[in-house]
């Protein structure tokens, strides 16, 4: 980074907001996949948009490339600063600014964790739904249009997002929304800047929709001899309507990790983990009807948890599974897939994932937010061997191309970054030009998270 | 229409498919708003895609206006061709092409209309749950990205989509979505082009989500003797989180309209119309627990009805409400304001809309769908009287100033059209500049729907 660059920052920023230490650097050069680390030249800890705007002022005028990092929790190198220039971390703004109760809404900087949230969110009486398992920043969440295990019955990302605080490249602030619960006044931009992955700007605020915490909770783990009967079990659940708001799948080898790490003796075959939310009348009728269904659909044996340590402990099994699988092979790194396809095709999905992961003799299992039609596999691969990552190329292909021709995308939530990239025309086609010439319309010099997502010119 | 291009067009249309007759011209020159009628110079009746595509080709090589048009139930211009051109009207388009019992989704064209959707949908045990009042168009909610009464629970137009199918004005054929439940791939194009008014292009398939008929309804109509306690009952339904599918406000006139239209005796006082879908047992606790709220703000009187024909007849009255005011004031035309407000300012909102219109001794009423923080005023103006013109005028921007001073939308669902295009500075600010990149980028020669919505070069 040229001397006068560094000096013109210092305009705006103060000496300890801006760091080239060189460990600084490296925890910005990766997130948590198998991506290769790239060094940033320099990070920034901004504290305001209005910081914000002078660093992309700077950066569009000398055509510095910006990549935005919250906490580095991605699985597809979103925040790998591929091209080098500014990393701007969110650290520092990491305020809840705003609980308006009447309204069910939250504001808060892109800093934020979702566990900061929900601690807050508590003494209101209010939850934030939307859970991807790490403890990501909302910021990333918002930029990577993350969803989870109550996606389900809540939505994802997006349908969270009231209103965006972002500032342009060119360094203006804008909002992207209301208040309003619904609008239809001018384009849709609260959808278009979320899920952008920190391509056409950066996040600075974000007004959220927040819930009352369940009047009862009621969560389960269901048994199954077979794959196939446990996700069949699913789509009935589906399609009849009981209103779930937890569905998660979770395979053989899955839960001998989850054993493993967690001392439980759990029955080692495919496994569903439920969760249900309402008033306790309603809450005992879908129990029931589910229980009904599971059961016709050869689940052999299924347990209820109603108090809360009995529900943390059986969902803190499926948070840390990505986290036992990493910890069971050391050295090694973890591809974690993310298709999602119409729920009718999720059991073969799963079934060809599962053959495919095995015949490339890879270690590793699948679980899936079954209930949306996403599942991950989770691929333990040794990055210095050529072959392995050749085959767990091979596989993550193998499975975005059984999912594509099945109506489905590359990734329900993780985002494109720079795994997902190669298959985006696949999926998209023809609208990806006109996915170029919105980035090209709205950052004409490509400094925003350049080299990921999508290329122009 | 030059010669020429008639000519042209008769290479891809068959003669029954172009007019320019002059009944037909008219038809396809206004909606159902007070806004002026412009006759397009030429009405196309396209039986596909690939006619479309062409037809845009057309346009496009020859700077031609082009206008679609679903069947003109729309409250702000939006199908008047302002600037002549082609009218594209998808009255033959009309096919429902395949619904997908298992994945929950219906594919139709975009001249089905929502009651041609659900008597197809009803004989698979399905419904669609989008209600804007008016038999509108598929293709014309979706472009004006409607909502209404049913939002509060199922949510509005954009939440149901999952893939259009759009021609771009250069002709090009693309779809925005794919089949699956969610997805982080790619700029969100579906919820970009909902909503989009038909500025970006024609939507020719649309792919939505239905839902199972609910297992059990319960409808309710709560009568109040204050406004203010009546909108005040809304905002702790909503907030305590009672899971209402409908939650609509009429004042006292509307009370009076419905009684002379439907011969009933509905006490004339500010009046909530309710309705609860769910399973017996949660749908009786939810309905025990509305009524402590409701008796909590002052409710004086409340009738529920559980059989089909009793809850018909209550949303009959509700749904033919705008009807009902176009009897009773022959030869005036009907403005329909639109704002949405967060669900704190509803019933300020409310009332300063009620003083309003007393204010200005405009004839009118007012309605909402108040869950939502959503309430129109139907006007009934003298167009002739530029007087009463410029009143109402006035009546709408101060409810637009007060609405948007609260962190409202000018629009909540019907759309910007020509109505609303003066009041998207002030909504929008910086950003409203990013629209209009977006619109040059994605429609150069500005042929779609030119001169409403927003202004370009």
């Amino acid at each position: 980074m040229k001397h006068e660059v560094l000096s013109q920052l210092k305009e705006f920023l103060s000496e300890e907001q801006i760091s080239t230490n060189e460990t600084i650097r490296n925890h910005h050069s990766k997130d948590e996949s198998y991506h290769t680390p790239v060094f940033p030249e320099v990070v920034l800890f901004p504290r305001s948009s209005r910081e914000i705007s002078h660093i992309l002022k700077l950066a569009n005028e000398k055509r510095i490339p910006v990549t935005p990092f919250g906490l580095g929790s991605g699985l597809e190198g979103h925040v790998v600063p591929v091209q080098g220039g500014f990393s701007i971390d969110f650290s520092e703004m990491d305020d809840i600014l705003e609980i308006r109760e009447q309204d069910l809404l939250v504001r808060v900087q892109p800093g934020v964790t979702r566990s900061m949230l929900d601690k807050a969110l508590k003494k209101h009486g209010f939850f934030f739904p939307v859970d991807p398992g790490a403890d990501a920043t909302i910021g990333g969440m918002t930029a990577t249009n993350a969803s989870g295990t109550t996606s389900v019955k809540y939505g994802v990302m997006k349908d969270q997002i009231r209103n965006l605080e972002v500032v342009t490249p060119d360094g203006e602030i804008i909002h992207t929304g209301s208040l309003a619960q619904k609008s239809s006044s001018g384009y849709n931009l609260n959808d278009l800047y979320t899920g952008s992955e920190g391509t056409l700007g950066c996040i600075t605020e974000i007004t959220l929709k927040v819930y009352g915490i369940p009047e009862h909770i009621t969560a389960a783990r269901a048994t199954f001899k077979e794959m196939t009967e446990a996700v069949n079990a699913v789509t009935s659940i589906v399609q009849t309507g009981v209103p779930v708001a937890r569905m998660e799948i979770v395979d053989e080898s899955s839960i001998r990790q989850v054993n493993d790490w967690m001392e439980t003796d759990y029955e080692v075959n495919p496994t569903l983990f439920l969760e249900f939310h309402g008033n306790e009348a309603g809450l005992n009728q879908d129990v029931a009807f589910a229980k009904e269904i599971l059961s016709d659909h050869g689940c052999t044996s299924v347990t209820f948890e109603k108090d809360t340590r009995g529900r943390m402990k059986l969902w803190e099994g499926r948070h840390n599974l990505a986290y036992t699988y990493t910890h069971a092979y050391p050295g090694r790194s973890m591809m974690v897939t993310d298709v999602c396809v119409p729920i009718s095709s999720l059991a073969e999905a799963i079934v060809f994932g599962r053959e495919e992961l095995d015949r490339q003799g890879l270690p590793g299992g699948l679980v899936g937010h079954a209930g949306d039609g996403n599942y991950h596999a989770f691929v333990m691969i040794d990055k210095i061997d050529e072959n392995e990552m050749h085959k767990a190329e091979q596989f993550n292909e193998a499975i975005v191309e059984h999912a594509l021709a099945r109506g489905g995308t590359c990734t329900g939530e993780h985002g494109v970054g720079i795994g997902k990239k190669k298959y985006l025309e696949a999926e998209h086609g023809a609208s990806l030009s006109i996915m170029k010439s919105i980035k090209k319309a709205l950052d004409p010099n490509n400094i925003m998270n350049p080299g990921k997502f999508i290329d122009i010119g």
